[in-house]
């Protein structure tokens, strides 16, 4: 792909959430522009936070999760080339060199604008016995099928999960959906830790209420295998947990090797830095999404909370910015959402915890309250945790535990952040009411009240 | 009940939502203050919001609407006294005069402060038949009580509905469910005048595909009787509807005589008026709830919204003033929520008709869009209208009609009203997302992405 062209070229590099969503909104920007994508692995455009659930066979088919083809893309004037991995960039030159994975071949393709959205990669922490059969991270669509495959073709009575974050728990679910006695093992005291103890708590019950064995405090030391080089047991801190199959959910780390060696600068933990525009600091060159770092609002610098939703709003901007758009993301304020059987947990802004460790004057009340008015059928009664600057009552933060659904109502608390809402600010908000949906004081505002008193 | 006494007095005019809570909070301020709250009813402290699902069945004991009796209120230090009507009220002198409804004598009662929560009424509209036996309306326990035994003993098959607003809608579903063939009537060319047209429109084809009969631009014009005078037909403008019961849904209007005839200033629709301490023109006396006005936040002017919810923040603030504390009621941006059968509708803020009444520039769009990640089970898609104003983007309001759960989605934008957000703002959110709760792009932040774009 030479320069003797008229037309300008995009090219992105990895075609998941933020890559796709750059190529789309660069092609609505401008119907001229050439706009290329490659993605090393055989998918574009997908949920890799759809994974779990094609493990436990909610999502019957990998395709599933495929928001759109490459022949999708195609009709749209977007190349998407998949088994294509960008080896290094040149951005004296503004070329790429990509391996054509099928044909083993290289090609040198040069752009006149460039959009990095190499994503993460599953962190495998270095314990002896991760490379064994048997033992498994869900970061890609490939991932998902191997661990699906494996489960379907092997059968295993048993599984460990390393780690008890988000993907962690939602493999858990999982896992015992399939029919997996299933142990979940934390390094931590807790188990979630981007939230405060007692509402991860709340879900760390309902996880072995449903059989999962929880294990905090604990972290996984080696894996051990049999005469095959299959996992057959993990060691722990705390004891010896014999499996047929480990998953590794231990974070996810920003995959900014190939920006790094091409002089890109990095930011916090190693994500590309870059401006509200998307920008890095060399011109024309572009990053988003999970390979990226991301403004924090409430910590007023940037940081690494690689999600799906940010992904893709990264990718749009970046995208709208390289065909020549102006478009600006401001940033976080850290709110993040999961579940597992019937419970639901959700967040934003600063923890207790990470109030204190920040360094900021904190204080925290946790309510339980109904959901529904008290003659309403209901689905059960939420933990609503308000975190807020004493001083002058600025909210910081906000969690949620119970009935599934009501985690959603942490999006109150996310807008409520955006804009630098007090407690008395949440007591007076008009929110809906009936019967069916809240209790006449809603349990956010119930919150906000006893939050004003203490 | 004489001036000879060491603590002061606060009485309490109407013991339903309102009067209870500023009651509860006037205690928790003052534990000397003395505390009666005189209610004409047989029952304090109830919801009336709950009278459809008292009749639906749901609400299996009237009892059970009922937050707190009298009996405990009393262990609070409360006197509540039912079957007590305030006849009038002495401002000068600082006394009312207060009917035993059951022992038939009157008795004057002194106060320090007074607290006004008189509440509302059903409106009646001036139809020949209104006064049949068979013709309800829907305000207090009694009125529930009523309808149901009716049904329960008089097992009518068919009933009409005049008035198709919150509660005519939610008696339409109460009635289905009891089996009855039900017939709505509405007198405006849509259900549910608070709403847009095409949002009231998800509402209707509901109801209809429910089996209810809705008839819209169909005032009631009168109601036949039978020879025992029992309701028989209802004459509308465009036919006649034979029926057993007649349920009237015509709205409420503020219960404010009794202020009125003490000299007490009424404001907005003949409600009391209030400032933001919930203080009226006269020293020492306070309203609250369905009797008193509301300041709109965005149409910067005292508005008249009888809802629960409201209720309750005015009694609480009127409450904690009248014990002497600080506290104050901003007022409401107009958030309404309601469901039938498997359909949500919510609205927040300014319709685009009540825009345009106003002479508000505005515009609007209205989206459909599913709400969890196309790969998981999903409760249905949802419709979204926005209407902001074009020339500085900010948010006027917003409607949503869907799935019943997703239309609490409406309190992120309540949120945002009462922060002046933009279209833009609103994009830029950082709303939870996970499969199970949301699409990557959560159905608010598509409807302001388009928004954008229009």
């Amino acid at each position: 792909m030479s320069r003797s062209r008229k037309r300008g070229r995009l090219v992105v590099v990895g075609g998941v959430a933020a890559g796709m969503s750059a190529a789309a909104r660069a092609r609505r920007m401008d119907r001229e522009l050439e706009i290329v994508a490659f993605e090393k692995t055989g998918y574009v455009s997908y949920g890799s936070c759809g994974l779990p659930y094609l493990i436990a066979g909610i999502v019957k088919d990998a395709g599933d999760l495929i928001a759109r083809t490459p022949e999708e893309f195609a009709k749209q004037g977007i190349e998407a080339r998949t088994h294509h991995e960008v080896l290094s960039i040149d951005t004296a030159n503004k070329t790429v060199t990509v391996r054509d994975l099928e044909q083993g071949r290289d090609l040198t393709v040069d752009y006149d604008r460039l959009v990095i959205a190499t994503g993460g990669s599953a962190i495998r922490p270095p314990i002896p016995g991760a490379d064994l059969e048997g033992v498994f991270v869900l970061r890609n669509v490939e991932d998902g099928i191997a661990v699906r495959d494996f489960i379907a073709h092997e059968e295993p009575r048993c599984a460990v999960i390393v780690g008890a974050g988000y993907i962690g728990v939602e493999a858990a679910e999982a896992l015992v959906e399939r029919g997996l006695e299933t142990t979940l093992l934390s390094r931590p005291a807790q188990i979630l830790g981007n939230f405060d103890p007692d509402i991860a708590l709340v879900m760390q019950d309902e996880l072995e209420r449903n059989g999962v064995e929880v294990s905090v405090d604990d972290a996984a030391q080696s894996i051990e295998g049999d005469s095959t080089g299959r996992a057959r047991a993990v060691e722990s801190a705390k004891g010896q947990h014999e499996t047929d199959l480990v998953l590794i959910g231990a974070g996810v780390r920003a995959e900014s090797d190939l920006a790094k060696q091409a002089g890109i600068a990095l930011g916090f933990k190693g994500a590309i830095a870059v401006d509200e525009k998307m920008r890095t600091n060399v011109p024309d060159v572009y990053a988003a999404g999970d390979c990226a770092e991301t403004y924090h609002l409430l910590q007023k610098r940037p940081s690494y909370v690689p999600l799906g939703t940010t992904a893709n709003k990264q990718g749009r901007v970046a995208g709208t910015n390289a065909a020549g758009g102006e478009a600006v993301f401001k940033g976080v304020v850290g709110t993040a959402i999961t579940k597992a059987f019937q419970v639901g947990v959700s967040v934003t802004g600063l923890t207790l915890k990470a109030a204190e460790l920040s360094g900021i004057p904190a204080k925290s009340v946790t309510i339980e309250h109904g959901t529904r008015a008290h003659y309403y059928p209901s689905p059960g009664r939420v933990h609503i945790k308000l975190v807020w600057e004493p001083e002058d009552g600025r909210l910081l933060g906000a969690q949620i535990a119970g009935p599934v659904q009501e985690a959603k109502r942490i999006d109150v608390f996310a807008t409520a952040l955006h804009h630098g809402l007090t407690i008395r600010d949440l007591q007076g908000l008009d929110l809906s009411y009936a019967p069916p949906f809240a209790p006449v004081w809603d349990p956010i505002l119930v919150a906000a009240n006893v939050a004003a008193k203490s």
